[in-house]
């Protein structure tokens, strides 16, 4: 792991220390998607047969699984795998049901009541990967708070064949729909519909470069569907200081490696020593990994930056802006004020990243690639939308009337003064 | 105004009574706006001020408007235009300041504490259009809920020159910088930085169609600024039985219908007879209006939508999604439980939209053009950002550990299952 003394770079330097790799899509995954959404338009479940067979390799005896193909995978899995599954769930139940908001009401004057009010979003779609190993995880991150927030519809798409442990996590949750697509065509059937699969209002889930070119389109489409957030390569930031263990910190960082070559994984410590144990640990555990050549890449352009104090290292933190922030320092928890633009923060030494991956109960789905400044943690929100209502009595019309006539009339607005004076004027004669 | 009975139409007559219109930004738009922002990027202040000169036909001495300017505003101002200002940023003050989230805390299980906290977005920019008058109101919508959040900096940029009623609203609100930038230019400033514009994390504010453009292209660069919501044409949908008064309706009708020539502008009734009265009480009033033209314009492309029911009105409410609903029916709060899909409602005979507009204290900026589906009233949530916390006890990470490492295996994730397995090893050795 490089290395790098914070307070001997310029600023120049700093920033491109801790500048993210420019994801660059070429024109033909563009055009391509763009293709692939088309075609699912235009020919709807024939498409995405057609498309599944091409991409995935097998054409699916039919786009929808069937309640009992469900229920035959619940029964496949072990009871140990539906208890770990099962605990996961009440977890991040327990958090998301904790998210639900209070009805807000004000009387902001006399007569003049003001409230916010929450529904979930009718229906929502769940895009979850395939690839070499299934992610149930993944299920449930989405599944729990569309369930919570009470979407009337959710569906899901994962590329064929779909792992049991998928199957029973959408048991679970209660999903009302589950398709074997996966893909960019996944994402616009989601989005548009076809004969088999519900158009939904709101899509959610990570995926590769398609996939996540596939969400930008239909959500940039007033007639496609709203999206979670944008995407990025996932990355873990660790701010550390001579009390942290380094086998730990380790551990964690390859944790964040073994997600893909992108990944991206800074240390940050005032201890120069701590620093040198910590790359010492990696190179050690690294032998052990499965995906070692995937966490080596990934290393290749991780960094460890050494700062003047741990104040410097929680304001490398903001200045990033890390989807992911472990705190193992004496007291990480007096840090948390000052602690700003991360996704999900882990405070000390037992709390390491792949508690909340999985089954702590926060959400994995988290704003990454520096959009961590804006976006949220994925919650029980995304899930839903706020409305506001207002109900003004008689008198408080009347009370409010020359403060709307005012600006109405600053404004040039006659017809918006004359809602209001047609009102009064009605109120005053005693209608 | 025309009219439909609902229930002779087929499905198809439905939703083409109800689709919004195309908006369709020509390709030159698009690459207008690419230029100017390429322009401000690459030449920063001096491109503003050329800029402005083309659009605006105005060099301004200074980009940033100084405070001496700001205080002159405020003395050239009448006491009853401040003091409607105040009423209002008092109202939409309290309304903002209830929508400060509970924190949420949560212990999943033993010595598993999961948190979610809020923080605000550090640097936003609001855009406040120019035209034939000035629009305060929009100020108090965008600043009142970022001072409420704490957001540190924020900036407002309006087209020059920029009227007393905006500075003065944009002292009220203690916005820290004002400049003298309208159009495309102002949305590329605040996304990218120049020498005087500070950049800024997310821009919110209405605009025309290359303010529009502008934004949908800075928030679709990672490097330039996240956005408040997608927009579109201004909506009212109005849902009134035989009990309302159609003098009341005709005026709120208008006083959408006055905002601009794309305005749509809908009433849902089950009474005919009510549907002809506001008919012609909008052709009355209509002849009053000092924006007569516009809103005519606006109206023939209107509708009075004949249904069966008060069941049916609100079916067809939470098909169309429109941004504003008013009710007026004899009970309009028993309808509100079935209500969705709306930015803002306003219920009852004394409550016009345009109380909200100016100064009930709910928000103006509302989700349109069926984005009612997914995205929110604009509130304090906008300016802020939420981070979710976890933080376990070594007791706490051991009782976890069985299902994390559980799901950890079932995805193949060595480094993942290793982050638990070596801290539990090391709890047992007594490290």
């Amino acid at each position: 792991m490089k290395s790098v003394v914070w307070q001997s770079l310029t600023e120049e330097q700093r920033e491109s220390a801790l500048e993210r790799p420019a994801i660059t899509e070429g024109a033909n995954i563009t055009a391509a998607v763009s293709d692939v959404i088309n075609k699912v338009r235009t020919q709807g479940d024939n498409a995405l047969l057609e498309l599944t067979e091409k991409f995935d390799g097998v054409r699916p005896e039919s786009i929808r699984v069937s309640q009992e193909e469900i229920d035959a995978a619940s029964e496949r899995l072990s009871e140990k795998m539906k208890q770990a599954l099962e605990q996961a769930y009440t977890n991040i139940s327990l958090f998301h049901k904790a998210q639900i908001p209070q009805p807000v009401k004000v009387e902001t004057q006399p007569g003049v009541v003001c409230e916010q009010v929450t529904r979930p979003i009718n229906k929502v779609g769940l895009y979850i990967p395939g690839g070499s190993a299934p992610l149930p995880s993944t299920v449930l991150m989405l599944g729990v708070p569309a369930q919570i927030a009470g979407c009337q519809k959710v569906v899901l798409c994962s590329p064929p064949p779909i792992a049991d442990e998928i199957l029973y996590v959408a048991k679970l949750c209660n999903i009302d729909e589950v398709y074997n697509i996966g893909g960019g065509q996944a994402v616009a059937a989601m989005a548009y519909g076809t004969e088999t699969v519900t158009k939904v209002d709101k899509i959610f889930g990570p995926g590769n470069a398609y996939v996540t070119e596939a969400k930008r389109q239909v959500s940039n489409d007033f007639r496609g569907a709203a999206i979670d957030m944008p995407a990025g390569p996932s990355e873990v930031m660790v701010i550390a200081d001579d009390s942290a263990k380094a086998d730990f910190i380790a551990a964690d960082l390859l944790s964040q490696a073994e997600h893909g070559p992108d990944s991206q994984v800074v240390l940050v410590t005032p201890s120069a020593e701590l620093g040198e144990r910590v790359a010492d640990a990696v190179q050690a555990q690294l032998k052990e990994l499965s995906r070692a050549e995937i966490a080596e890449k990934a290393l290749a352009s991780s960094l460890i930056v050494i700062a003047d104090s741990i104040e410097q290292c929680v304001a490398i933190s903001n200045y990033y802006g890390p989807e992911h922030l472990i705190v193992q320092t004496r007291d990480p928890r007096a840090l948390l004020p000052e602690l700003d633009n991360a996704g999900s923060i882990f405070l000390g030494d037992w709390s390491p990243e792949s508690a909340g991956d999985y089954a702590s109960g926060t959400n994995h789905v988290l704003p990454t690639y520096g959009y961590t400044r804006t976006y949220s943690s994925l919650g029980l929100a995304d899930f839903s939308k706020r409305m506001t209502v207002q109900e003004l009595s008689a008198d408080g019309l009347k009370g409010l009337a020359p403060t709307v006539v005012t600006m109405a009339e600053a404004e040039g607005l006659d017809a918006h003064k004359r809602a209001v004076t047609i009102r009064v004027e009605a109120l005053e004669k005693g209608e």
